[in-house]
């Protein structure tokens, strides 16, 4: 199933900045082959639900290499089958 | 990546009401092998992410049959390492 | 604006356990006035959004009185129009 | 309470195409005095939360008179108490 998704991952336990640990997260998502913009509050990221959930556990696994033992995602994300539609178009769309 | 989450699925374009929809979805998580219960304004569902994403594109699908052309998901999820927690444990934790 | 919500409260910065914050915010809404309902993930809530944005404040100011710097937050909720739902509405009509 | 959060405003029961109404949220977003940037799953907003609130309140007013009758909301949001943070620092710290 191909979405467009808004993901946020909250490191917690690790003190109020977390900045260190999203730049770790950004290298891994911008690794990927997959479509990530990272906004102020989450990263947009297209794909399969499938291998968007891979790269969930990647992060989770480096976070946790790091030293982070929890971590708290929110992932928002719609499909559609009456057309195909990119975060590119989504935008364009209400311009 | 064992998660506990809380599930919200929004058929989109079908009206104000949406309880026959979500009436499918129920009987599609409890039909599954992973531990859900609904509440109301989602359903918390313990299990791996992946399994939890297969379940997610069943239930879209059946909404594809029905006539729903497109569905807006929310997941939050929190997965730890420091111990294993199941939903009622963090209930208990709290109470 | 009346609302159903589901609210969740993430101590960051803590450690991974947080149910001693949680037990706290759990308080904090059962002082209040409205009709509150707390599951796994979160609490389920009832009310005027500008009265659930107030309780949100209490909690965020208690959790920094307990050392708590940083908070992240999630709410979900819909309104609507057509006719009047509670949260128990909500669940009959899926039942 | 001042926060960064990311809004997400869903039009429900009118069609799967919903870009018509989210270009009314967006004139009504950039008519206040809040710094507000739009992605592709959402809106990026900084201020106080009550301002936030009454804000959504009068996107659903205008989605009601164009003839929704429901709409869901999700709001992710932090607020921290060790320092002042804003939409474009939170992105220079990772950059």
């Amino acid at each position: 199933m191909k979405v467009v998704a808004d993901l946020c991952i909250v490191p917690m336990g690790v003190g109020p900045s977390v900045s260190s640990y999203v730049k770790e997260i950004k290298a891994i998502l911008e690794a990927s082959h997959l479509n990530a913009e990272m906004h102020a509050n989450g990263t947009n990221i297209e794909g399969e639900l499938a291998d968007i959930c891979r790269l969930i556990e990647l992060c989770e696994e480096k976070l946790s290499q790091l030293g982070v033992q929890r971590v708290f995602f929110t992932m928002a994300f719609s499909s559609r089958r009456d057309k195909e539609q990119s975060m590119a178009d989504k935008l364009t769309a209400v311009s």
